[in-house]
This record gives C-alpha cells, sequence and structure tokens, in this order.
C-alpha cells in the first residue's frame, strides 16, 4: 500500500449547475412586530432566486439596522444576529451565487444616509443605462461604493428636490431604463415600486395587519401569509403609519413580463403574472410532446427537479409513461474536493445519480428546461447512457437560448450560449443525445396563455429587447461565467 | 411601526424530519494512491446514511491517521484535512443525526494501538449484547471511552491470543451478537465482514487494481468502481498486498436482511440485496394501490423525495394520474430560527410547500414510505388540505412501524411509536386523513421478491426479532428522540 | 456535589483596560512587489493603536482590491485574502477597539468609484467641523454609507473640479479643520498629506526601492525600512512611478502635535516627533519624581506595561529601588467569561497579578501614565493593598485628564473624567491611595522639551483646543465609553 | 506599480519562542456551584503552563461531561460550552503548544467509564516507564486511544481489584515511575497526588466551603482563593462529600522539586515550593552578577518578560542601571504569514522591539533566564547590535542546559541543546555576544536556598536523573521540536 499524496483541487458543485440565474429574491414587511423574524424566514422562501449573500434592514421608527453577508439565509441570520435587527418593518434581498470571490460591497439592501435620514434599498431587476447615469453622477461628484447598478438609484433619490420620498423616488426611477422590482425602506415607510414592463414579479400580501411584499408567493405561504395580488407594472405602493397608498407614476407602453420565470426561475409553487407555475411548466411539456414527439420511446424522465413538471406533462400528453431516471442528492451546493486526475467527472455526478435500473435497454426521453451552453446536458446524456439507456431523446422545454439577458438574469454572454452559433442538430451531436426538440416560440407563447407574446419579454429566445438598442447596455455582471470552448 | 424585540428559538430542521434513521454508511478502499480522497466522495455518496458525523482513517502502511469531526462531509473533509491523511488505504464512516449535542467521542472510525499495532474500525449495524460484554470487559478491567457498541470488539481484539488480525477479528466478532457490516484497517490490511443474519447491506467493488467496499451500490458509481458482488452473510473478505481472499468465518442460520432499507434507507439508485431499491419501491407503490385502492381519487402525490417511487408505481397500477404536490426545498438540513408564536407551524413547512393550484378541488391521495411518530404525516396531511385539497387520501408503502430496531436504525422506543398503541383507523383520525392505508406484511414480502419473509428482518413490523429475547438487549441510543405525547 | 447552572456572563478584559485609546495606525508602501504583506507586517506593529477592525487596499496599477473586516490583523490577513490583493502599492488602517457590535461599514480605508476612478484613503485623526461638512454635502444630494468623519474628505475629492488628484485632494482638505494625518491611494500613486497642526504622527521611510508611511517608526523597524523623516505639518508627498514629490500645501500657524501620544499612546520603541518616545517617559518619570517625591517609600513599581519607563525613571530620580509588583498575562485581549456573583472582580484580575512578596509590608510607589475614569486605578490600589502593601503612593505622568480630545483620541466625555470634577485629593481618596501626585503641566513640557507647549497640543489636561471653540464640534464616537457613576 | 503575487509562507510565532516548554498545567475545585467556571479561570491563570489545548471535565454528582479542545482557554470555553458542564466539582487541564497539527486525541482530562463507572484524569508530569508499562498493558489486551503516558495509569485504576477508587489509584501510581502531580475526579469524589520527589507543584487552597488544587498558587490567586498549602511529595488528598482526607501512599527517597520551575516556567507571582518565584529569579539575578561581572556595562536590560526579575536583580548587585531595551508585543501568540524573501528576519522581531536611544553607543548586560538551541539568542543580540550597542554581554540565570528533561517539560533531545556540545565560549561567538556568562550549578542552588541541591531535580543541567537509567526512559512527546542544524 503505497503512500502518495495526491494533489487536490476544489470547486464548486452549484445547486443549480450549467443554468442561467436569477439574480434576485426581495421581501418587505411592515406593521409587525417580528418584522426581521418574517424577513428571515421570506428569504429562504426565496433562496432559490440568489445563494451569494443575503441582507436585512430593519426599522424601529427611529433608525435602520442592517446586516450583509456572504452566504445561505440559513447560515447567517442566527439569533444574535436577528436580535440587532429589531423594529417594525423590514426588507431584505438574496443575490446570485457566483463561483467567485466575496462582494460583500455588492450585498443587498443598500443602506445610506443622505439628507432626508436613512433610506435602505432592495433590488431585483438590471438597469440598462446604469453605466451611463453612473458616469454622468460620476461627473457630478458623486462616488460609488458598489459596483451594483441600483446605487444609481439611491443616488438620485439623495440629490432630487422633491419633498416627500416617495416623489423623490419617482424622480429617481423616471431616470432609469430596465428592470426593477424594488422596495424602499426609510425609517417610517416602506416603498414597493415595479417597472412599466413588469419585468419581473412582485406580489402584495397580508399577514393579520401587516403588509407583505415579496418576489414570489411561495414567501407568502411559508409566513401563512394571504396573497391579494400582484403589483401592477409601473406601480408604486407606499406604506405607513396611515395605511397603504397606491398610485400609477409610470404608465406601461406594452408588458415585457419574463417568460423564463415561468420556464426556470420561480419556484414552481409560486403563482407568476397569473397563473400557476407548476402548470404553467406541465402545459409546456405537454406542448413540447405536440410539437417534439418521441415515437416510440419507452419512459420520459426529468432532469430534477426543474425539468419534473414538463416531464410529467410530457409524458400525459404522450402517453409514455413517466418515470424517474437521476436521482438528485440532498447535499449539494456545498465546495467539494476532487481527486485531480478525476476532475472532469464529478461535476454533475456529486448532484445527480443515475438509476441503472430504470434506463437500461431502454429508449429514454429526457425533459430539462433549458441548455445554455450545452456541457452539463452533454455530461447527462453520457450519465444515462452509461447507465445502459439505449437511446437519449433530450427535449427542451424553451426554445434555444440565444441572446443574453439584459433584465436582471444572469446568463453567459453569447459566444458562449451554444445555441448562438449552433444549429439544433449541431447542439445534439455535441450533447450526444439521438434527437434534440425544443419547443417553438410559438409553443412556448400558447403555454403561458399569450400565443403572440404581445405580454412577455422573450429576449433571450428572440433577441427583440423591449428597451430598445442595447449597444451599450449595462449588462448584468458576469464574473461568474467561466470562459469554455465549447464543441471542440 | 413599534418595535418588538421577539424572542426567537432555534430548532433544527432535519432533512429527514420525523423518520426512523439509518444509523451509519461505510466504505473503505485499498490499493488506490487517493485512497483517502476516495474515501471522501465514497462518504458523500452516502451522506443519506448518517448526517451527523463523519471520519476517514487512512493507512500509509506504516501508521494511521485518523480525522473525525462533527458535522456533513463536505463540510469536514476540506483539502488539507485530506492532505493529512495520506496512504494508499483508507476507511470511512458517516453517523446519524441527533438532535443533541457533540458527542464527538462517539464518531467513527474508532482508531487504537494494541499489542499489534493500530487498527481502526467503521461499524454499520448494532449489537444487542454489546452491554452485557461491555460490563464483563469493564469486570476485567477494560476502559471506555466511547458509548459505542463497537468498542467492545476493538477490546475483544486487543485481548486475542489468536496470531493474526483476521483470526483475532474472528474470534471478537464470535461474541457478539446483532447485526454488523465492519470494516477493519490496520497498517497493512483491510478487513470487511458482514453478520451471518445480513442485516446491513455491503457490497464489494473494485476501481482499476484498488478494491472497494461500501454499505451501497450507489458509492461505486459515483467514483465509477465497478459493482462486483454483495458480500455473503456470514462472510469476511480480507485485501492486502497479496490480494483478496474470502472465507465463511460466520454460518448463517436464516438470513435476515433489512426489508426497511428497501422501504426507505438505501438510495433509490442503488442495487441492494441484488435487486433494483427504486424499482422495489415503485413494486410497493403498485402492490399498495392493490391493497389499498382509493377509487375516485383524482390523482397520486407523493411525500417527496422518499415517497416518489412508490407514488408512482401506485399511479401505474392505479391508473389515477401522478403529479407533484408538494415541493421539498433545496435549502434544508440547517438550523432555522422562528418567530417564538408560530413555532409550531413552520417545521415541515420550512421544507415542503404544496402547490396550490395542482391540490385544489382534488381528491388526492399521498403516498409515504413510513409513518413514525404521525405527527409529520399530521403536519403534510393538513398542509395539503389548507392547500385546497378536498379529500386526502394517505397510502404507506410499509406496514404500521410497531417495533424499535436493535439492529442500527435509530427508531423511537415503542411508546412513541404511533402503530403500536393505535389501530389504523385512529391514526388516520390523527393525521385528518379521510382514509389510510398500509401495505399488508405479505404484500411487502411479495414486493421484495420474498412472500414468506424467511431472508428478510421484518422486526419493526412483525416484531419477531431473528437474535432472540431483547429483554435486555443494547437497545441502539435513542437520545435523539424527544419524547411526545401523541393524540391528545 | 450539588449541580447548579450558573449563569455567566460575558464581558471584554480589554487589552487596555480603562484608558484612553488611540483611534488609528496607518501605513503604506509603494513600490515594493509585497507591498500587502508588508502593509499586513506594518499594521501589525501598529496594532496596538486599533485593535477593532483592520483593513488593506492594494492597487495593481490598474484596480484596487479591498479587505476589511473585525478583528486583529493576524487573524484578518490570513494567505488566501492576501492574494487577493496584489500589486505593488497598497495601505492599510487599524481602528481602534470598542466593546459594542460590529461597525464593519466604519472599517478602513475606505475605497470608492468617482469620476477618476478608484481611490482609498486611510485617517488617523478626527475633523472637527465633519458633521457640519456632512449636512451640506447632503444638502447637495450626498449620500453617506459610512459614520466616518472622513468620508466627507472623499466627497470633496470625487466633487473637486481640480485636474489632478492631488489637487483635489489639496482642495478637499483645505475644507476641513481637525487632525489628520491620511492616505490616499489611487491606481498610480499615493498621497500622504499631514495636517498643518501636525497632530498625529506620520513618518516616511525607505526600504530599499519602496518608500513607506506608517504612523510610527515601529513599523518601519519591523520591515527593516529605513527612517528617513516625519512629514511636516501641513506637508503633502506624493509617490508615483516619476518618484517621491513634496509641497506644502498648508501652512501651519503654530504646532499641535499630540503631546498623548508621548505619555501614552506611541510605542515605547518608536521615535515620536523627533524624541525617543522610551526615554521622553522615563524622562517624564524622573520629573515626576522632582516635583512628587515619594519620601519614606521603599520601592517604586510600574502598572505594566505602559508605566514601566516612568517608573524606571521615577526610580533613578528618586534612588528609590525600582521592581516588578504588578505582573501582565499574556493572554488577555479576548472574550471572558466569568461567574455571575464575582463580575465586579475579575476585571482586572484577569490581566494583572500582584506580586505578595515584593509588595508585603512595603510603602510602594506605583507609576501610571493617567489617570481616565478612576475605576482601574481605584482596582490596582486595592489589589496592591491586598497583596500586603502597608501604603501605596500613586504617581501620575500626565497632568489631571480634564478634557475630552476631538483630534483622534478616544477618550470618555467630560463627565466621565474624574479629574474634570474632583479635586487630587478626593481622587487619592476614591482610588483609594495614601497619596496621589500628577506631574504638573509645566513639568510635562519640560520632559518633552517644550517648556512652554507652544509646539503641543495639551488640550486634554489644558482645555485650550487649538482649532477653536468646540460647542458644535464633531465629536469622536464614543459608544465605545460605557456610563458609569464615579464616587458613590 | 507592478504587480507580483507573492508567495507567502506561514509560522507560527510562538509566545515563548525557542524555549523549554511546560508541559501542563491543572486546576480543580470541588463543592461549588460553579465549578467548572471557576476552572475554566484557574486554566486561564495557568495558561502560560500549556497553550496547545484545554480541557475541563465536571461532575453533578450522577455523570461527568467532558469537553477539550485545541486551543486556548479564553477561546474554547465560552458560555454555551461551560453550560453544558454543570455540577458541583470539575478539573481542568491546559496542555503544552505544539507548531503541529490537532492532536486532540492527546488533549487532557481524559476521561473514561470502567468498572467502577466514570473517571478522569488530568496530569502534570511524565512518566519514565510508560512505554515498557503500555507495551505488557497491551500484550494483555488493552487498547490506547492517545499517546499520552497518562493512559497506562487509567488503565491500571479499572484494572485493580482494589475496593476503593483510591486505593486503586494507590496501586496505580505504584507501578510508574517519573513525575506526575495528578488529579483525578470520579462522579462523587477528587483525588489528588503528588509523586515522592515532588517534581511537579501542585498547592491546595480554600475558597469558603470549595476545596482547590492547581499547579501555582496563581490560580488560587485569581479566583481569591486562600493558599492553604503545598501538597507533600507522595502525598494523596481526598475530597469528597465528608470532607477532606491526606494520606501518604509513598515515601519520598529524596525530594527532586524542579528547579526550572523557579528559573522560567512558573509565573512569577507564584510561590513556589515555598518560596516567591518573582524573589528567587531576583535572587539568581544577582548570585549572576557576582559569579558573571560585567564590569564597565552601561546598563542592564532584560529579555522581556521573562528575564526580567533577574535583570532588576544583577542590576541591583552591580549598580549597572536597569532600563528596558527590548519592548515585547502584545500581539504575538498567533499565527502570521510573511513575505517569503524574508522569513528569517521577522520570527523574533515580530514578538521584540528593540529600543534604539535606550542601546544606541551602549554596552548592554543582557539578562535571560536560559539557552536551549541558542538560535534565538543570537537573533537577539544581532537585534541589539543592530539597534546601536557597542557591546552585548549576555548573561544566563540558569547554568548551561544540557540534558533534556524527562520529568515533565517539553525540551529538545540532547543533540539540539547547544550546550550539549558546544563550550560556553564556542556558544559565545555563535549568539555573537561579545561575552557570555552562566550562573553556576552551585550559584543556582545558594539563589533557591539549597546549595548542595539535595532537595531539587537539576538533570536539565547535571544530567543526573534521580529516578535512575534513563536508557529506554519513555522520553516525552518532542514532535513540537523542528530539527535544526545549529552552528554552521
Amino acid at each position: 500500500m503505497p503512500a502518495n499524496e495526491a494533489t487536490v483541487l476544489q470547486f464548486r458543485s452549484d445547486p443549480e449547475g450549467d443554468k442561467a440565474r436569477a439574480m434576485c429574491g426581495i421581501f418587505g414587511i411592515v406593521g409587525h412586530p417580528e418584522a426581521s423574524n418574517l424577513t428571515y424566514l421570506g428569504l429562504h422562501a426565496l433562496q432559490h432566486r440568489g445563494q451569494e449573500s443575503a441582507g436585512i434592514v430593519a426599522s424601529d421608527g427611529h433608525s435602520l439596522q442592517a446586516h450583509r453577508e456572504m452566504g445561505l439565509v440559513a447560515d447567517i441570520f442566527t439569533a444574535p444576529v436577528l436580535e440587532k435587527l429589531p423594529g417594525g418593518a423590514a426588507i431584505g434581498h438574496v443575490r446570485y451565487s457566483t463561483a467567485g470571490g466575496s462582494q460583500l460591497k455588492n450585498a443587498q439592501p443598500l443602506s445610506v444616509e443622505y439628507v432626508g435620514g436613512h433610506m435602505a434599498v432592495a433590488h431585483n431587476g438590471n438597469l440598462v443605462n446604469a453605466q451611463e447615469l453612473r458616469t454622468a453622477l460620476e461627473a457630478d461628484g458623486a462616488i460609488f461604493q458598489s459596483d451594483a447598478d441600483t446605487e444609481v438609484v439611491v443616488h438620485f433619490i439623495a440629490r432630487s428636490k422633491q419633498p416627500t420620498f416617495e416623489q423623490k423616488a419617482v424622480e429617481a426611477l423616471s431616470k432609469v431604463k430596465g428592470a426593477y422590482s424594488i422596495l424602499f425602506l426609510t425609517e417610517n415607510k416602506l416603498v414597493a415600486v415595479r417597472d412599466p414592463y413588469g419585468f419581473r414579479p412582485l406580489v402584495l400580501g397580508k399577514l393579520k395587519n401587516s403588509w407583505v411584499l415579496a418576489s414570489e408567493t411561495t414567501a407568502l405561504d411559508l409566513i401563512e401569509a394571504e396573497f391579494i395580488r400582484e403589483l401592477e407594472a409601473g406601480e408604486m405602493v407606499v406604506i405607513d403609519e396611515t395605511g397603504l397608498h397606491s398610485s400609477q407614476p409610470f404608465q406601461p407602453t406594452r408588458l415585457g413580463r419574463c417568460i423564463f420565470e415561468h420556464v426556470y426561475f420561480a419556484k414552481p409553487d409560486s403563482v407568476l403574472f397569473g397563473t400557476s407555475v407548476y402548470e404553467t411548466r406541465k402545459e409546456l411539456g405537454r406542448q413540447l410532446a405536440k410539437e417534439q414527439p418521441a415515437p416510440g420511446a419507452d419512459l420520459v424522465i426529468a432532469v430534477p427537479d426543474s425539468g419534473v413538471p414538463a416531464a410529467i406533462g410530457y409524458a400525459q400528453e404522450s402517453g409514455i409513461p413517466y418515470d424517474v431516471g437521476l436521482i438528485r442528492s440532498h447535499y449539494v451546493g456545498r465546495t467539494f474536493i476532487e481527486p485531480q486526475q478525476s476532475i472532469r467527472h464529478f461535476g454533475v455526478k456529486l448532484k445527480l445519480s443515475a438509476v441503472r435500473q430504470v434506463l437500461k435497454g431502454k429508449r429514454v426521453v429526457v425533459v430539462d428546461d433549458s441548455i445554455v451552453r450545452g456541457t452539463t446536458s452533454r455530461k447527462i446524456v453520457k450519465m444515462l447512457k452509461a447507465a445502459g439507456a439505449v437511446e437519449v431523446h433530450l427535449r427542451i422545454s424553451s426554445p434555444p437560448t440565444q441572446w443574453p439577458c439584459y433584465y436582471g438574469i444572469d446568463t453567459p454572454s453569447r459566444q458562449e450560449l451554444i445555441a448562438s452559433s449552433h444549429s439544433v442538430e449541431e447542439i445534439a451531436r455535441y450533447v450526444t443525445a439521438d434527437t434534440l426538440g425544443y419547443i417553438s416560440l410559438e409553443g412556448l407563447g400558447t403555454a403561458v396563455g399569450d400565443r403572440e407574446r404581445t405580454t412577455f419579454c422573450t429576449a433571450c429566445f428572440s433577441g427583440k429587447y423591449l428597451t430598445g438598442e442595447l449597444n451599450n447596455a449595462s449588462a448584468p455582471s458576469t464574473e461568474s461565467a467561466p470562459k469554455l470552448a465549447i464543441i471542440a
């Protein structure tokens, strides 16, 4: 037994792997003595929208207390930390996970002092003109402490001569373009605004006498708050001691609700843009089965967990039995160490295991929600075949992802999106699938109840960016996107 | 917004909640330069068998190096820790999670010095006569540093006058009664033994020139080792520089393979006792559908993830559509803080969310693998009804759990097992299900291919303990079992 | 042996206990490939100037990388952290220790982006008009992320229309009043400025081809840099690729070097304002012996470590033998837990032990550098008497501390300074000393070579604040000052 | 400013540097409701006797609870940890610091179960026949979980057929040879024993109704316990519910009190073997001045802190003024990172700073307590000369250390002790001192009041080991001794 000190490498097994990532989740509550505790629970329910950092700012009516940290909600907000966030109002934020280092300065909610006192901001979305606004603000003497686009909004509020906070906020937001579902907290009020396209979701709920705002209804459900309604695109809601006040400072020209929230981001038990995420995904699967059948296949499996609803829909529509061919580990999302020689193997395998006896000798339809770079799909197809599948028919419940998102989703650059430069046939060959079929854009529209896609943003599939030319747009931070050469 | 410093409480959201728990997983490899790295990966694959502590002992041919810690495999075995475990052979152990404190002294593998040099031991199972053996050993001057039953085996080996390590081990094991799949590591050999009942699984694999031993085949699959065979009940395998040597020191009278491994513990992608865990569970679902139909139900859902295979089988057999009514969070298994007033609400809700649109107005069959205390089932049924289910028909893919396990599974005491003192009807009432149906013992046997149950241990259902009277038996540590009053 | 779960309390045994505290130490280096590593060492040498938080910002010529954290230098700057601070230039900062919580937002160096690129700032001192400047800046739309007075300087630089960074810095600093020894780092230059009074020290050194700036010479000594000279009051030094450039943008009206640096703050091996700190302190002891003799005393002891040099001077001048009557623990500066009933006892005792055999039956002169609240002196005198001293003559090597410092030292408010409201005789009675003697203001001046005190600031003793009326001055943060009732 | 990622190395700046190290400190208390809290304080007072690990075992009358951890007392024993150590009796242990890794298994107190119930043991000293006893025990079937010599005592107790615990302990201790001051804790009694030579100290104190045992009186002083007396060599003290009982199971042939405790190990404020440590050290300095004068020298300085008392004695005797030429940092004892190229420089400099103005142009006598390898002395002499000293006369308040200790002190092997193979003149040359003078063995005896050295062990100076031939002796663990080549 010769000793051998093997070199070990570290890599991060991301729970979502090679997927586009939602960039943020937000939560706010006002009028509850346990505001920060409930915010903590709400953020836990929204954890899938961001795993890099989390923060809560609470108001006790006189001042704001903040805590932001890199990591997961349940690790950050221990009892001693929550005790230092007293007060009847709070907002919170979760931010997406990057492979890279600690960028604590970009964690939200931002909190600052300005001429009007304290304010804190939690933002989900991305502003396409942030860079030019930042340049202008800097030219006028502003200093920036973070890389976040959100910081420009804070500056505009601080510089506004409007008399009230909400008027300052409207003035500030009237200068920005892009996607924002945003919460502001001051010493004595909470203000929520949704951009006039309604890119990102934002819902209003009620818990006894408290008002609650959250990115998704799943957060309301966890704390047993009643779902009241979604905020309208362009709507502002102000909650203070006199109650809740709604106004419509921004007029929508057309809606641009993010269709990818339905495809992948939102939690399946949420109700989004008026419909059930789970039911919509199952409908996507049914539509996919109509458009891209797999005659002769023995069974339909999902890439868990995100592909499960569409796979069930596909199975129901096609009549091919649904089964479980891939098991997802409960213990991913941490840093793993791997034997060096085998570094290429373990990535997906640490997360997914193939069920050999289900797959052996079978012609398998495997349903996933999207393909980004193709690398993970390739590993999954190979894993299925190694486990004995004789045919693998990959079905994708969204159209080919060809364009980066500028409205709050962390996608790789265009060059890295395999579908931007490769045909479906080429992609099939790369991922080693016997056949590959995507749902059509029309089919996607149909499944979400908007065949003409007049109320959704589909830019990642169609390249049609609703806010116009984006040549100089502020792209979302793509530091998390390792550069990969695809297809040798 | 009045400030109010709410008191917060901490509780642990166990990923498995109110379930019986496998007490351990073991892994060993010999003849590989990255032995401890691969053991780390193997333990990760077996993490579901124990989340309290993990340990690895490695041999470089001259001495053993050990590391044991409370926590999860991926958190404990960082690169610097693994670098201190050099050598070509290693064994590892994961241990179950308790609500309580750090009992580091009970973490395995045990490692000691004795007259023959160093030895380390990793044990899955439970010895029913450990307490009386311990008392005898103490009377003879032995000192004990842990509460683990395994420590008696170590003492017997150290006291044995047999010439070889394997003979010492056989002599020692001949004195103990109960369940053991056990790995020993010395400076220059690895010895694996399975008790003559074959209670706990233990498989042999091969990775190029290395031999691998593991509790389940899923660990072989992760490291891409070839599955050779299961160890026989009563078999001993010795691996040293001269290769692998098998012998049969203990003669089985009858087999007693743990049927609960198939019902719940093993990972679904493992092959266990010769059959696929996943397929067996699906078959349990089919049998359950035959025995306990739910005519008129609209859909079948699972309590995820463990209930999924049986739910799919139930759906296939009954023709009632399978769907997803409960979503499992990816972020459980950590310590949560809860607002005090609502402490009773959040336990299961932090782990599971109901999909309202799937459930609303529906008559739902919900399939779970077992009921222990009934408290979790009760919460789940209530959650389903709160989400709109008009009827909930609970179906359990194992018979009523009435007896504690003395062979390596952490079950509560008899009084806490709801089925030990309540009829099915009473349990149904307690969990607020419209109907409740368990699979029969015969049906369970049929599904696992042993209708007469002559090769399985079914003591937890039948009370028939294969090792005889257990009035004075060494019960497994039940410190993790909070005492609960059931049914008011 | 009855069990009894005693309640325990936590308190922090501050290494400096009940003393005024220097608020910061700064260090910078430019032109060295290991800039951040040397900054780390320099900050370690300056750790006595601030134990709350530490930070380093490094420039690689293109951008700035920052790391700030609560805690001690040696704990914060691990190898992985330092590796993320590459580049040939760096500045660092240590900040004083508060009893309270984490105020990470106030840790320095500050680093921001503005119209000119990146800048980072490390400041030692306190600006007396910061609050009014901040109010004005806020009225003009500025946002503030910290409570630090330093942040106003950053805003003024960002708003300056001057063409070069150094001109912007001069314009900004011309608006502030008070104490500043300050370092700025941009992508390609390091700028150091000292206020026209020269309140806080700042020295220039050279390490081969690198220029070094530090609060004290002890930091130069540690890294083996050559001490070149002290910066002049009002001087600015700019170091960039063209070398070092000095100018004198601010003209001193008179010098106001902090005399308390000599009395207590600076490390004894430093050379400060042109003279040796250690020799100055010994001279203070000699002068004290002349002014406040203790005829008949048996021995002179120090309150270690800060009282040692003056005690030796006192012994030499008086001819009374010097001895060690109090031993300082090497293990203070951490959080201690104490049995509740005895909470009042342990504070000073965890830090100091009395040497009974030295003190027993002796008339003891004990020399300390200053008395702030009197509480610690009282404990020390009592400890000496409990150890057998028959007389305790307390001698203080500075005049009574009657006024808070507004120039960068953390003193309690006036009400808490025992000497502001009590006569020497009353203080002696409170601290239970047989006699108490302070050095005179003239004697202090004489000892530091400035009998008329025309080049030193003595405001803490005299109330003569050099920057004029301070009724509305920005006081230093005094959150660390627990409010104590003195003298019952 | 070119970027350059300098490689960094880690090394540990030991607070005691290149010194022999006391291996342990012990503390016990019985009859106090806050037993573990007071043990924590007592261990803090004894921290100088061991910085590697600490442990406490407490009894609540029914069972023992233990906590052992690597690190410093104040870091390990947080409030939650102490709360888990309830009961009216406790013993504790601190262990010396090694450069290497975590050897948690060797931390004390040991605690085990055996035929008589629970016992815990805290041992200061070293058993010279431990290895042969261990071999015999192993041959008889014993297993060992640690490398500690102490474990053999536990085995002998467990195997004893004596009726009472104290009789078992006497039987066990009668088999061991060497140094032991040892505390045993059972459910209902505390037993303290000192070996018949009285190598290591052990004192008895009283705190109201509680009995206290501690290695040194400084621990009694901290908790304000009254010092009753030192335990006699060979004495056993048993404290249970019936009170304190003393007996003399082991008859001393001659005393062998460790003279190095007086020279270096014990805290100066302790009273040891009947005399004040501080006064003894000062007397050593006086004797040293008589034997090794330094005519013409300008001043006497100490290597702080351990050399201070002898330096003061030397100054008093010689009439040469005492001064402070080296300042000790308050922030050592942690892990430091160093720029790679300068690794050789920083070791001692991070701990000590030279006071240039004191030393410049001076002929300096520097007093230290001992020289082990000579490496640190060499660095100190060089540092003094670099600071301007024109002559350095090194004076050592103990004779040349030529022999390793087998009685509980961690010295390097004989080859590493510079004085074992080099003359005083050669050592002087190596350390670059102008002159070097050691106190004589007779002078040492005189200073401690035992000119003939009939009551002290002086083996480290004389090679006369009181327990006879030690060719096969169990040496103390010397893993902490890095192998160094001395003198090129």
